[in-house]
């Protein structure tokens, strides 16, 4: 099988120049401070097909690609993946790989941008993919009882045919998973008014490495029964536990919806304007912005291309009742009406309103009109400081002579900077990953955060200690080690650190 | 000192005949599967005065007192009391008691109702009333930065002066602080709709055990940057570490407030009535319910008490802008005026609203009325089943021959159950435990929750394995003992254990 894999993956660099293909590293000899992984032998793998049935436990080298990539484009094949359909088969897989000390990578629909789910230590990829049902939508108190693998928009309709609304809502929601989203703790744009996946987990059930299932959370609103577990595995990337169920909470559904596009011919203004906007009581369900870059490379997209000098454009929504909404309308308008910068129009009809939503939403596929390869980053700084973050990537841009565009969610200060770089160019590739290193450093001196909503996989991992002193970083390791003691979970993931490898 | 100690313990116990008088458990032999606590022996009482200043170190037999109690009211002495100033000094103690190894229990206001802060092995209360700042009230960002010592109340209202809202309100907001309500993870009547005190602290400050400083969350309002540690130092009742300093998140300061009061001659439909305004996209900033017997022993402080036959009563608040209250006005009174059963009315002014607060507050010393003891929980289920939950206190209430009344947060179901007792009727104590015992196990089987605000303590610990399986007690308490090896912090509290004690 090492032989055949690795005839593979050379066909595979053959097919996909532009990506990196990495082979299970179990087939490598790499240093560890943790432990020694195993390869998964014939007889591991008819133990976990007998738990998962033999058609839910594949080695066939056409699925384990399927299974090999995320949204980050890094390729790392798993040695195999299996589909569970239940959480008892969950935890029997993880008692397997306890016993026998093989990795496991829990994966949703793999569109994580951070490589959370890539099997970057070979091992099985456990796909969450079969155990995607809503098992109960509790109307009266507002609750949905999902299993991780559901798709997020498929919640989202589900609830809305109710009269309810469960308000996560990241850019890949049509193909993403509930259970993906909690791990990874995804974001998006209605973030500003109503928080990100966290916000909406109220308990879980999870496994643990050890195979044992454990509880978070309640189903009520409050609820402090010794520790909160529940944050503690949402954002924690797979590498605490699996998540086999989520209790989602939901909201009445807003009655209406208004629409509105703010175009400024000043940077400064624009992202003034965000904090003015938050600090007057008018709460946003989205307050989008992008910089001219992104505008240029959309604007063919909209019906009225934003006028020459526009610097910034923002994309705001209100929710709530009419009423609510046509008081916050007024307020806007007397904002926005004061300034000769800044002009905005509303969408008149859901055609108009799906038009910015398509330009905005097209930004980041666009991206690549400018070069063939991005570096993506999706930093947070207190919404005061946005000018002074996006200012700096200007600045950079000019300094490194690179093409920088920067869009995201202004409301809450998560701002998305895409380093647009060709990676046959050597030198531009290294211009762009000093850009980023440059970046994380302002960044952190802006009193911002690494990451807003893509988590920190294997892409940050090296830069975690600007934004984390020794002995929190200790800490974290040391929770990982006690709940992981073999280090068999998504190991390599959110810290820096080397897999040691070898067959037992 | 351990001579002395018994003197006045026994001298307490005459004072206070109706409170329990423990001494320092280091001078008691019990067992642990712990570890053994010393007690502060002159050298070390000198060495943390040394830290923080002579005058801020006590071992004065009426100082301790002071330091000996909480809400639940029970008393256990410590052997000293320390009020460091910097998170350098509280670091330097912890460093100090993981080398000599005693017991150190960080302490707010002493507010809290089970026992959380209670010195229950003895050793060093660290007192946190001396870091007291609002460091920071970053009004563009709405953000505060704040030391644990600061009374929640001054918060509100240094932030109410510059058009801010801290919404967290617990019943002893005038007294307690906010690393009290952070550590408890303390509720109060606006939670049906903003939240409890875990969805304010974006952020913190905490010192390990081993001294070492932490930092968790961020500034920002999105950030995954690792594991959720803000989270996991919330609600942890002051087990995992000791926090030094708060990021709190503020809202805009709502303009406007209507408060109502809802009458029903029927428990089933006022119950009923809550999750049906909450499921109209009526979203109350208050929602407050109390019983029968709660209406009686408070009535008096009615000027308009209500009717014979008045079987609950809602106090529910609306807030916002003028437009939005009077638009949500309109559908309550709709929802309200169909039925013969309920009536209503909405406080015409300030003293009004006063009045009724009043009533509403005065319910839990009102009590007393009753018996001079009682036993008080606060237990949480999905709100649509609250009828059950009353319901069967009423079942108790008979069939033990007890005294039980129930009120408080309707709106996201957590409903304190006060079972009134006189103590030094044994009988009618047991009686008391025996209702809490069965009031628990109702509780879980409606899928409810054993503390929705007061956390567990001492008084709900031997309970914990009702609610939680034993891989996850197993997981909290191994993630307790990575973080606290010696068990020096706030040791015997959450979890069901005994502690060894000897002097070494």
């Amino acid at each position: 099988m090492v032989f055949d894999l690795y005839i593979y993956a050379s066909s595979l660099l053959l097919k996909f120049p532009g990506k990196d293909v990495h082979l299970p590293q179990t087939f490598k000899n790499i240093s560890s401070s943790h432990s020694i992984m195993t390869s998964l032998n014939s007889n591991i793998i008819k133990k976990i097909s007998a738990i998962v049935g033999k058609e839910y436990c594949t080695t066939r080298m056409a699925d384990l690609h399927c299974y090999s990539y995320d949204g980050k484009g890094i390729i790392y094949l798993p040695e195999a993946v299996a589909f569970p359909r239940t959480t008892e088969e969950v935890s029997e897989i993880m008692k397997l790989a306890s016993l026998h000390r093989f990795a496991v990578v829990p994966r949703g629909a793999g569109t994580g941008m951070t490589g959370g789910s890539l099997p970057i230590a070979g091992g099985l990829v456990m796909a969450m993919t079969r155990m995607n049902s809503i098992v109960e939508i509790d109307h009266r108190n507002q609750v949905a009882v999902v299993e991780p693998g559901v798709i997020t928009i498929d919640l989202q309709k589900a609830v809305q045919a109710v009269g309810l609304f469960y308000p996560p809502d990241p850019a890949s929601l049509k193909f993403c998973t509930v259970g993906g989203n909690a791990a990874e703790c995804a974001g998006g744009p209605s973030a500003v008014k109503y928080g990100v996946t966290k916000d909406y987990i109220m308990g879980l059930e999870a496994v643990l490495p050890s195979g044992e299932i454990v509880t978070a959370g309640t189903r009520t609103e409050k609820g402090v029964t010794g520790y909160d577990l529940t944050r503690l595995f949402v954002g924690s990337e797979g590498t605490l536990g699996i998540i086999t169920k989520l209790y989602c909470r939901l909201l009445p559904l807003p009655e209406s919806k208004a629409t509105f596009l703010v175009l400024s011919k000043s940077l400064d203004k624009a992202t003034e304007l965000v904090s003015t906007i938050l600090n007057r009581g008018i709460v946003p369900s989205t307050l989008e912005y992008m910089d001219r870059t992104a505008i240029r490379i959309v604007s063919d997209l909209l019906s009225e291309p934003p006028a020459k000098g526009t610097e910034a454009l923002l994309l705001l929504e209100l929710d709530g009742t009419q009423k609510s909404i046509d008081e916050q309308t007024v307020r806007l308008r007397q904002l926005l009406a004061d300034d000769d910068d800044i002009s905005f129009r509303q969408a008149k009809n859901e055609a108009e309103v799906k038009e910015l939503w398509l330009a905005r939403r097209s930004i980041s596929p666009a991206a690549f009109k400018l070069k063939p390869h991005k570096i993506s980053e999706d930093v947070a700084v207190p919404r005061s400081r946005i000018p002074e973050l996006v200012r700096f990537t200007e600045k950079l841009s000019q300094e490194l002579d690179i093409t920088i565009l920067t869009f995201g969610h202004a409301g809450d200060g998560n701002i998305h900077v895409n380093i647009m770089i060709d990676k046959a160019n050597a030198n531009e590739l290294e211009r762009g990953e000093k850009a980023k290193e440059l970046l994380f450093v302002h960044t952190i001196s802006l009193e911002g955060t690494l990451s807003g909503e893509h988590g920190i996989g294997i892409t940050k991992s090296a830069y975690l200690g600007l934004e984390l002193n020794e002995a929190t970083i200790k800490l974290m390791k040391s929770i990982k080690s006690v709940m992981d003691p073999h280090n068999i979970l998504n190991p390599g993931k959110i810290f820096p650190e080397t897999i040691e490898s070898g067959d037992k």
